[in-house]
């Protein structure tokens, strides 16, 4: 090593040492021929006084350098508790420049703001900020932790294909040509599924992986084209067998980066309960505003927007006093979710109700609706109406809207709990039937037998992980009885044809003998975002790329010149089939 | 769990116990009425009884059942003390099957052969199979074991992104085409190279990773389009220190797995000595036949073939006596590595030399000869004569076929060592110089300033980790002065442009005071293929591709539809930039 200490390791024993750093030059305060350097290096800072200026004469913001000298106490009165080596000082005999810095794009040290595209095009500069490393090393530390809870348990870390096979079904995929075989392409996996499916197949009963995962999807927020999960599949279980797994990984990351215990068992709410009481299937539990379900309240009311299959309702605290146009942006906001407006009821100081909704509504209906749903004086009522599962995403998306602009989501609060009960089925629009979660989702033990009867009503034996209102982890029971797998493409209107295209392999592996299994997958990203306090999934990813993905950084994705087309065979026709 | 305890950890104090136990039908034998069934899973197996032969009616191979029963000492003389449950069985109260199997492609107890295509096909049946399934778990012990000694050495795991930057230049990369920005493409990254010296920049300074990486690569024996490797980069750092890490982390695992104590500090061979000793950069030490040099022997000779710039034998033992037949077949094999042939003096019982090139050499020449290269009456001489460099690879190739036709290797070795000072340059055959690292490399420090003058004999601070006749890992000191990869660029003719566009955001990086840095990557599967003592790495990989990068297990690669070619943008044109 270049350094003998590293700089945040000095402590008031090192007092007479000789020492040699190695690190970053973070502050700089000159003071009348004396120069002070705060000399920065991954385990933190120490304070170099340089008695000659000359010394420190070239040394500029986050030049990399090496300093000798002896370390010393600093004189009475100059010691700084605060920091862990703010006992001491190092007088520096001599420095050398390692390497120079050209003036800084932004400013290493302090809190200055910084746009994204900066800080992702200097992500290596953005990294040197304190805030960043922290969760870097966070999410190392959560990688670690998760490698022990899973060796402790038994489980067998296996690496899955990345080079898989690509099907005409498979929108979203990523697809790569391969130069040793012309006109044929891999595709990058969307997950492991199918292949910790084949593990079970396979008998290693205990499997898991931090995952690499790949979707190529629509411009969306908080999304990337690359996303890790801790994938994880089990044979001879139950949910409670999964579950049980589940608490005890996420339990020892709370505790022990986050300091907080998890009060296991979690508690559980039905998909039902959650997307009727909070209008999400993630309901965050940190604030209440439950939704309030006002069908039969209006089931004679002659107001014709009120006529519908559902009306729900959320109450905003204080939003009675609500502006003219503070009212218009909510009608905005719902109609940006692709709703018609957010109807609303105003509670006057004195228990009157305005707005231009309680003109339409009858007396009697007027004289109870603020007792119905919990509203005080000075409260908003917001409505929605129409057909049950759009009206209450829409109550849903505004309770949480509420939450954040009322300040009732106590942000110290962690709030984990288990949405079980799923339905197998939701309609696609089209008289047809689509999977909630993926076609190899088993039923729940009671609907094994007539789920293709009722895939309406069907429930799956599926569980997903919410924190915070965030799904962090998703998982089930999976189907390994082919004839059951094939009732469930016969209700999803999946052809012999696609299924064998898709996962035929698979079903074929299912010929021999395979277990019941089932398994989770949580969303690592997500996870180490809230372990590191972070907003966004990017501040947990070393080099992440923009919602459209691009990488601000290297420039990626490229054009490619007509030789790599050429040379990896993209525009090659397969050979036919002999 | 469907299960209360698992069949291989089942003892003599269990007897009297009822446990349900779930696995497969591993072993079936009928006895008069009554019959035994192994019953296996992930831990071992079990002897379950049958006293009815109804029950066990219609359990046939890899059947996956339940059995529910009553643990029983063995009758006297029964017991098998080569089972961990050898002293027990399980007398079958109930048994459910929990599903069927088709009858098998291949067997999965017992050690018959399986043709490899029939493996790769039904890899989950092939993972059943004892030796496979425990090369699974030692390469997830293996997994495990770096992840602790890395984290104990405070190293920072970070994922690197696997969608990089294309750049013309990067043959062998496989490229993807991205939706979002049609006519562009993302490349799969061959290694993290960039952005593991990227993150010292960012000073993390000690960085790890099991990394994926992509080769798009010309067909090649034991080669797989995707691999892994434990990615290794050290801010601060002297080759000392790399090495030192590297030696913490191999001994464990070798420890650990193979019971075995590395004898650290291993040794270290320049990359000459290696050359000139072995024929090889990555020799063999588990037998000798060192390579001779007999140019300055043959420095005056008559005997045209060897009137070159390099001369070497090799020495076989007992190779007096081959049959015309094999010394043909040595001819053959030489020319199959491109070379002319292989030139021979066989020795006589009685001392005197023959063979067709003994005719062509002075009396002195032959007189001396059989003590000079250390040959014995009955041994076979084999010289390889021309450019240094192919001679010696030559003579290196036929040391190792004489290792192994002659059993000359103990297999129950292990030897290890390092490889150092290989040189920066080598000529490219065009009168150029290519990088026989990567451009990145460093000099040694005593080439710092001269490397430029005399890149045919500069050495690389460079280090390879060879474990019997194979590289397990190779690093280096990094250059992180732009003055100093400015001079490598030069001597490689890499131009500005064609910097810039490879790596210039690594360059642009280096202007922002770069730390001195170092490191290394292991091939993960070679590692765990020794340490599973393995023949392939496809023994260690779940899901291995053949030596064309197909899957027959998925099938993949596939034809694309013109659909799937126009969602992914693969035809679409870059915009022009603005």
């Amino acid at each position: 090593m270049i350094r003998t200490h590293t700089a945040g390791s000095l402590r008031e024993e090192h007092a007479g040492q000789q020492v040699t750093l190695a690190g970053w030059v973070a502050r700089r305060r000159d003071h009348g021929g004396v120069v002070f350097i705060d000399l920065r290096d991954a385990s933190g800072s120490a304070q170099v006084v340089f008695r000659e200026e000359d010394h420190a004469h070239d040394l500029r913001a986050e030049y990399c350098v090496k300093v000798v000298g002896k370390v010393r106490s600093r004189p009475e009165g100059n010691d700084n508790p605060d920091l862990p080596t703010g006992a001491i000082e190092v007088v520096a005999e001599r420095v050398e420049v390692l390497s120079e810095s050209a003036p800084l794009p932004f400013p290493i040290e302090g809190n200055v703001g910084v746009s994204e595209e900066a800080r992702l095009k200097y992500r290596y500069l953005d990294i040197r900020r304190q805030q960043v490393a922290t969760a870097m090393r966070t999410r190392s530390k959560a990688t670690y932790l998760t490698n022990e809870v899973m060796h402790d348990l038994g489980f067998v870390y296996v690496e899955t294909p990345t080079l898989t096979r690509s099907t005409p079904e498979g929108a979203r995929d990523f697809l790569v040509p391969v130069r040793l075989q012309p006109g044929n392409w891999y595709a990058l996996p969307q997950s492991p599924q199918l292949f910790k499916q084949l593990l079970q197949v396979a008998g290693l009963e205990r499997y898991y992986q931090l995952a690499k995962c790949y979707r190529d999807e629509d411009l969306r927020a908080d999304r990337q084209p690359e996303f890790t999960q801790i994938d994880v599949e089990m044979s001879f279980v139950d949910q409670e067998d999964v579950i049980e797994v589940g608490e005890k990984l996420i339990g020892r990351l709370w505790k022990e980066i986050a300091g907080y215990e998890l009060p296991t068992p979690l508690p559980r709410m039905t998909y039902a309960d959650a997307m009727s009481r909070y209008g999400s299937d993630k309901p965050d539990l940190r604030f209440g505003q439950e939704l309030v379900e006002m069908t039969g309240y209006f089931a004679g009311t002659s107001f014709r927007v009120f006529q519908a299959d559902y009306v729900g309702a959320v109450v905003m605290p204080g939003g009675g006093s609500q502006t003219r146009k503070e009212l218009d942006a909510w009608q905005e906001w719902a109609r940006s979710r692709g709703a018609k407006g957010l109807a609303y009821v105003l509670v006057q100081e004195d228990g009157t109700l305005g707005g231009p909704v309680a003109k339409n509504l009858s007396a009697e209906e007027l004289s109870g609706l603020a007792a119905k749903v919990g509203a005080e004086p000075g409260d908003a009522i917001f409505f929605a109406a129409g057909a049950r599962n759009a009206a209450r995403d829409l109550l849903g998306a505004a309770r949480l809207e509420i939450g954040r602009r009322c300040g009732l989501i106590d942000e110290s609060l962690w709030s984990f709990l288990w949405v079980v009960d799923a339905p197998m089925f939701e309609e696609d629009g089209e008289g047809g039937w689509t999977a909630v979660h993926h076609p190899f989702t088993g039923p729940k033990p009671e609907w094994a037998d007539n789920f293709q009867d009722h895939p309406g009503e069907a429930l799956a034996y599926a569980y997903d992980m919410v924190c915070n209102g965030m799904e962090i982890g998703g998982g089930s029971i999976r189907i390994h009885r082919a004839e059951m797998q094939q009732r469930v493409f016969d209700v999803l209107g999946i052809s012999k044809e696609e299924a064998e295209s898709k996962f035929g392999f698979l079903l074929e592996a299912f010929k021999y003998g395979p277990p019941p299994h089932g398994g989770i997958a949580y969303g690592w990203d997500r996870i180490c975002m809230l372990l590191s306090g972070g907003d966004s999934i990017r501040d947990v990813i070393a080099f992440p790329k923009t919602a459209s993905g691009f990488d601000p950084l290297t420039g990626a994705p490229t054009p490619i010149t007509s030789d790599q087309r050429k040379e990896a065979g993209v525009d090659a026709q397969p050979k036919a089939e002999a």
